[in-house]
């Protein structure tokens, strides 16, 4: 019996190693090198090329190397089994450390400032005052992220699709409850999945219902957010800033206007990786339940999407 | 019985009637325009001109507008009278706010990633590794600065002229333990007053004795700094980033090399400013203290120069 990592175009030794240690007695194999296709119980996924999985005809379960599962999903040959996504604290403590600190930036007008020393202006200026700020998402990121910053004396609403109570957050569900969510936040953070639904989902319809003057911070997905009226919205004012670590293509293409818009802050991807350690833990974990007939830790709905 | 303010190029009409709130019954008066110079018991001082206090032969208590003294101790004509200046707990929050702030934009590189996004480089890094951040000045500011990153979990280390106990802070004390204060610190705040001792103290000398990749933090004064020592460390490296609130001259002179340099973040002496309330408060309890020949609140030495 095998567990096959399907992750092309990452040096895969060291999880390879370190899964082994875990489990001593388990085959472990980086596809396409995969000596007995049968023998795969349980795929490590992402990216996987689509179709890579056919062979392995008695598979019974399904692991995303990441937090999220739409780089996964996208392969439309996937096979119907039980996927599981890694949880991760120490990703989650990332990604407070970085949001805090991108508010912090636009708190004490970084940007602007940044902005006026390369024009050579000297012009002080009071801290920005943020002090509504929404959450789109009420996951493991979202809801983590809404009771920080709630902890921290903002006024904090989030928005999920199912109803949710949260201390110290004004939470919203659905379609419907969209713009009483960000209407009054002084900062959306976007901590959506990637789905069918959620594709575009901040396009110019609902940028709109922003308050004007509003920061848009997207650590979720790129294609959440409708890149042309992002670029409007930041031209015309109606938002001021947007800092953006994610985007629909990575690298983010040379010729993007993203690059140079002054109103972006752009970072690589960076605000919350995953930590190998816990991968591996969780994998193992996952292996063993799934051999013994458990249900897997951290499981996600294929049909849902996340 | 009157105060007067002398305070060049600044609107003073709120000041003076909030001044006027507290003390209704005494007369408050903007300099140049003063009625009866003899009549003056307390200034108010940022900035004044020397020789303005020379006519008011009655003076008994001088007050500096602001929480440092060395924009009122230029003047050598200035009166051996006490002399009082603001401590205001929300000028240290704000001082809080701001260093937190910088400390998590270097934290999470948003420098270096600011830098790539002008060049179009996609490259992503690891937070950096800041661990001891050494603050230099252990008064109302650095106390506070040195207690705060202690309760966040940071290594401290401080560095004062006298010695101190701060609980979680290495204290040092006087120019001989400067080099243990600083040589560990990944990260160094100056929070020292401008006096003779300290101009140019931050010279090439006890640049070298920071650790190489350091950050510097000046939000202090400016002259405390040596412009061209710290130049050069930029370029050579061994000084990795500096943050620059406050300058030699202010507004820092166009021509001047700080403006486009691409490892300084510069702002416009914004990192706590006097709050107006606080220092209304301030100045007419001292007033009453002084008439009733009660000792000034926040007394400073003018031979030691803070
Ligand atoms: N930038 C990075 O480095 C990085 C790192 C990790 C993760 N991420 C991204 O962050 C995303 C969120 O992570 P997570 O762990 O918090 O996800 P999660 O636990 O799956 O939570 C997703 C949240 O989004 C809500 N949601 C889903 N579809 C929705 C819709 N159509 N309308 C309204 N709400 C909807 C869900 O609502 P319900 O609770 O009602 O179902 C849930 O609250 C991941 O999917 C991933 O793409 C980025
Ligand atoms: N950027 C801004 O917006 C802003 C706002 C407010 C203040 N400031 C500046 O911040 C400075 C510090 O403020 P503060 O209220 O904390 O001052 P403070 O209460 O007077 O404290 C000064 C500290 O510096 C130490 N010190 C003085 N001379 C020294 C020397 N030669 N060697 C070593 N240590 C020395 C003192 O040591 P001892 O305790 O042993 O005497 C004391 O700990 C002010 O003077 C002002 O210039 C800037």
């Amino acid at each position: 019996m095998s567990i096959a990592l399907v992750i092309p175009d990452r040096k895969l030794d060291q999880l390879q190693q370190k899964l082994q240690q875990q489990l001593p007695d388990v085959t472990i194999e980086i596809w396409p090198q995969i000596t007995d296709p049968t023998a795969v119980r349980m795929a490590v996924l992402w990216r996987q090329p689509p179709g890579c999985l056919a062979e392995m005809s008695n598979l019974q379960a399904l692991q995303s190397f990441g937090a999220g599962v739409d780089n996964v999903l996208v392969d439309t040959t996937l096979p119907d089994l039980p996927l599981a996504r890694i949880v991760d604290p120490m990703l989650t403590h990332s990604m407070l450390q970085y949001l805090q600190g991108v508010v912090q930036h636009y708190q004490l007008r970084l940007d602007e400032f940044g902005a006026q020393q390369r024009k050579q202006i000297w012009k002080a200026r009071s801290p920005r005052q943020l002090k509504h700020i929404c959450v789109l998402g009420l996951g493991e990121l979202g809801q983590a992220a809404a009771s920080h910053f709630a902890g921290l004396g903002f006024t904090v609403s989030g928005w999920s699709a199912s109803p949710k109570t949260l201390a110290g957050v004004h939470c919203f569900a659905g379609d419907a409850a969209f713009s009483a969510a960000v209407n009054e936040a002084d900062l959306v953070i976007c901590l959506l999945p990637l789905t069918a639904q959620t594709e575009n989902l901040l396009d110019q319809q609902r940028l709109t219902l922003l308050k004007p003057g509003v920061i848009l911070v997207n650590v979720a997905r790129g294609a959440i957010v409708d890149d042309l009226a992002l670029l409007q919205n930041l031209d015309s004012g109606h938002i001021a800033a947007a800092c953006l670590d994610v985007f629909r293509t990575e690298p983010l293409p040379t010729e993007h206007p993203f690059w140079q818009h002054p109103a972006i802050l752009l970072t690589p991807h960076i605000s919350a990786v995953t930590n190998a350690d816990t991968a591996v833990a969780q994998i193992a974990e996952n292996y063993r339940r799934s051999l013994a007939g458990l249900p897997l830790l951290n499981l996600v709905c294929q049909q849902r999407g996340y």
